[in-house]
């Protein structure tokens, strides 16, 4: 719901303007049709976004034409190949040129499109990413960037890595400060986020070598990053209102993330059996609807769908490989809310003026207020 | 409720005789009112436990003389001094001979108790236990394991590590392996418990070199440890039913831990609010009252409260600092469990036997059957 509450103020552009996504319709659980109802949903809400769609010309046309205002504003790129879930990244870099996810990022990559958004193969398209687009200076790993249901005002917290890269040193983990605080003040429209570290306890002395270096290395920058940083942060605060970007390894980042899927998914099956166990409570579940539908939406996956790749030049918006045409709508709302707010050149534009904020401050005595 | 089930079956014992806990009364946040109301408990439904009960004895004495019932069952040893929650491990080493947790602990060492169990600061109690008990022989790194809600029979799945120690190498994942599966026969009632390794997916071909390297070892000494292993699990499959022990290294273990403990508490926290909505959601809340308190009974974080210190000469079990009466009682019945099923010595012959496997292979070709 935040992530596209500017577009009503936004003139209305050209028939031929706006914002345009990239779209690969091949590779998620659920095919093309899911990926082209998400589109429908997406356009119909909003009339600034168009799309040109990767994938086989004659199964996109087919599903499109039953959606004749569609036409307008999708174009379609005839790609045959289709890369599988399976399908290992190494050989999508050799042999991926003819597919639909290839196809998608490159339109970011010729700049016809601002953002690309994919259900496929996350290490795959992380992969053609990296190669395609390359690394945006300063930065060595990219990262994902996912939005987590929280107490705070705007709904969600942003957490990055989650699963770019297994490893990540201080330098890095600066990097995935800058690129977080960035994208929430872009995808949140926080104008001074809090960032927290992910550790084990938020005393000082705990924690890994490179997590207590990262402390310091990010406590430095957070004049020159326009961000509030609150130091180190547990699991039990990735939902709170204390913090809004956490940053950690995308080994850590990645268990995090499943771990809490899965927990809310097994609390969410516990509160159905609960709710199913006699007439009784059935009859109070039906009593209940419009709030447990309220709860429902609060934490369902679908509204939060959308991983970001950062770090690169150009933006990616992985979305979930089982997402329906609602997630995809969802994933598609971000990518706008990112194209929209110019957030990758702002966020270029910050790793680069940090860069040159960290190499002044190693010349100069250490410590800056 | 699993864990206790035994204890009808037994024969009663003499006045004097049963199993003996030592319990350190201070140290938890709510103080020694709520760790004798949890005794209070436990004596009441158990008539083969005993205690030792470390802290200030008058203090103690007074808190007793109220529950006469319980002067028969109890022992008190005058401690003074107590850990607080801040208390740094190091300092503890050094000048925490006269506290309640010390105490607690050298009954154990002394052999008058079989489990030793504490509210207190846990890095603390994890220093000291090492300190005074000493590793098992062929056991590097101590680990806590934990309880996870789950769809699982048996309600629950074990975690470890998740704290003992941020770092563990491959030959640590084995040991953790083989005491955890020991710990889910011994807690849990399984005779051949399913481990897996926590990665960030379940190709063998990804994660960090540590955890390849273990999916060897474990893979090789599952006959030897009496365990199927079902290879890599990912977060989502903590509280899944394809696995009973998951296996990680602490600073994973812990931050997925707390994580979802976060996420148990937000979704628990909606739903009080979408039930507070509307006189009609809080009629139907009434309504669903029985299924409710069921359901959250299945979460309550008390019933699963105990974390247990293994690879160590003597057994610990580590309440939450913040538990009250009927919290500390739940971690006095996993140490009865774990005292009567004489799940000390069986892990120690497991781990001497699967190390003597191990020197067998090494000397042999690699990859046993």
């Amino acid at each position: 719901m935040t992530l596209a509450e500017s577009k009503t103020n936004a003139p209305a552009p050209e028939n031929k303007g706006g914002v345009v996504i990239s779209v690969d319709a091949m590779g998620g659980d659920r095919g093309p049709a899911a990926v082209m109802g998400g589109i429908a949903q997406s356009a119909e809400k909003n009339p600034d976004i168009r799309f040109i769609v990767h994938g086989p010309k004659p199964e996109l046309e087919r599903l499109i034409g039953r959606r004749s205002d569609l036409l307008a504003r999708c174009d379609i790129r005839d790609a045959q190949g289709v890369v599988s879930m399976t399908d290992k990244p190494s050989q999508v870099l050799r042999k991926g040129e003819g597919t639909s996810m290839w196809s998608a990022v490159e339109s970011v990559r010729q700049g016809e499109a601002t953002v690309a958004v994919s259900c496929g193969n996350t290490g795959a398209l992380m992969a053609l990413s990296m190669l395609r687009l390359r690394k945006l200076p300063g930065v060595n790993r990219p990262a994902i960037a996912c939005l987590w249901p929280s107490r705070n005002p705007q709904g969600f917290n942003v957490m990055l890595d989650v699963g770019a890269d297994i490893r990540a040193d201080a330098e890095d983990l600066l990097a995935y400060a800058l690129m977080g605080a960035s994208y929430a003040r872009n995808g949140l429209g926080l104008s001074r986020p809090r960032v927290g570290l992910l550790n084990v306890g938020t005393e000082e002395h705990k924690g890994r070598a490179e997590l207590k270096q990262a402390h310091e290395l990010i406590a430095g920058m957070s004049e020159a990053g326009s961000f509030d940083y609150i130091g180190f942060v547990e699991g039990s605060d990735l939902p709170s209102d204390r913090v809004d970007v956490i940053v950690t390894d995308g080994f850590t980042g990645n268990v995090a993330l499943k771990t809490g899927e899965g927990t809310a998914k097994l609390v969410g099956d516990f509160l159905k059996e609960a709710f199913g166990n006699s007439v009784m409570s059935k009859f109070a579940a039906l009593l209940a609807m419009t709030s447990l539908k309220r709860l429902q939406k609060r934490i369902d996956p679908r509204r939060v769908n959308g991983g970001v790749f950062l770090g690169l030049n150009g933006t990616v918006v992985k979305s979930h490989g089982s997402a329906d045409a609602t997630g995809v709508s969802a994933a598609l709302k971000l990518a706008f809310q990112l194209a929209q707010s110019g957030f990758h050149d702002r966020l270029a534009a910050r790793i680069a003026q940090s860069l040159a904020a960290e190499a002044a401050t190693t010349t100069e005595h250490k410590g800056m207020s």
